[in-house]
């Protein structure tokens, strides 16, 4: 999300719409207490219709406590016709590149303002390839998820070119999607069934 | 996404919302001609303020050609207050739960249909725990990412709780999020600075 406050000289006014006096103020009021840095993120999803369901986020719990979100967000998934869905919704998989993107995005909006860098511009493209013969049962071989994911950045702002890549490097180097998108995470599925 | 046709007698009627048919009929397809199975995903992203992005997703390729969604899809992603931002969308790493949780869901409905069982209800709850000690650079040895994540199905329908469990598990096992989500996946980011 940031460098720390000891890696560089904090930037004391707010940049690039971070307010980064606070940004700065909250990695020291962790420092201080790491158990306020344990969150717990959640959703809840109901089916709807063949391929269709929907997701709420509400609710999530850290900084020692429990918050809710300002709004309820909603958001739906599906498949596209040519994968016998009705398209009402992007696939689930579209919604790992949105993640990725919009958290490396989110680190370089955080980590610019720390460094006292102003943006101009962010604008990334990012693809996903993906052989179906895994998930259609075709092939022992192919996986089911993404065999590779691309990701590009084009980014200006008042810093030489070496100085706004670095920003993205140490946003990768540091985004927790791209951390368990690279490496992977345990998920536990559990089932009650009636 | 569904059981082969070589391992299930296909329910030839359209279930769950599921044109079971036309499933049956793009599974063989792609027996045929595996070349038709190669999709590639896309999403393109604009930096607007802070920790705030947007992001659209508007095509893919797959079977044989280009496509385009049937609307152009758009969705933010912001951090909330607690973490620096302005909660104006969930963030990028509750995406990821979005995602588990439509891919998982899809699934169900198609591997149900395919094995002519109706199902009546199908909820999720999902939770993923992250230390923020991680992203905030604070420490060397806890990751960015989720430490773990949990999910939780009920499903119901027209068959026994044996058969309904073993819906969820195809799923799963078969799940193009949860693949990518537990192995991880290549990311190769390029970056453009002006």
């Amino acid at each position: 999300m940031s460098d720390t406050p000891s890696s560089v000289a904090p930037t004391r006014a707010p940049l690039n719409g971070v307010n980064t006096p606070v940004l700065f103020a909250t990695i020291n009021a962790v420092k201080g207490t790491p158990a306020l840095a344990k969150f717990q993120f959640r959703a809840s999803n109901r089916w709807v219709s063949g391929t269709f369901s929907e997701t709420r986020v509400e609710s999530f719990s850290g900084a020692g406590g429990e918050h809710n979100h300002v709004t309820e967000f909603r958001y739906a998934a599906d498949h596209p016709n040519v994968l016998v869905g009705e398209d009402r919704a992007p696939t689930p998989i579209e919604f790992l590149l949105h993640a990725l993107a919009t958290c490396i995005t989110a680190g370089i909006g955080n980590i610019a303002a720390a460094r006292g860098i102003t943006l101009t511009s962010v604008q990334s493209t990012i693809e996903g390839d993906i052989d179906l013969q895994g998930i259609l049962g075709l092939s022992k071989t192919v996986r089911n998820g993404y065999e590779r994911i691309r990701i590009n950045f084009d980014i200006a702002g008042d810093a030489p070119p070496e100085k706004l890549r670095e920003i993205v490097e140490q946003s990768r180097a540091r985004s927790a999607v791209f951390d368990v998108l690279t490496n992977g995470v345990p998920v536990d599925v559990t089932v009650n069934a009636a």
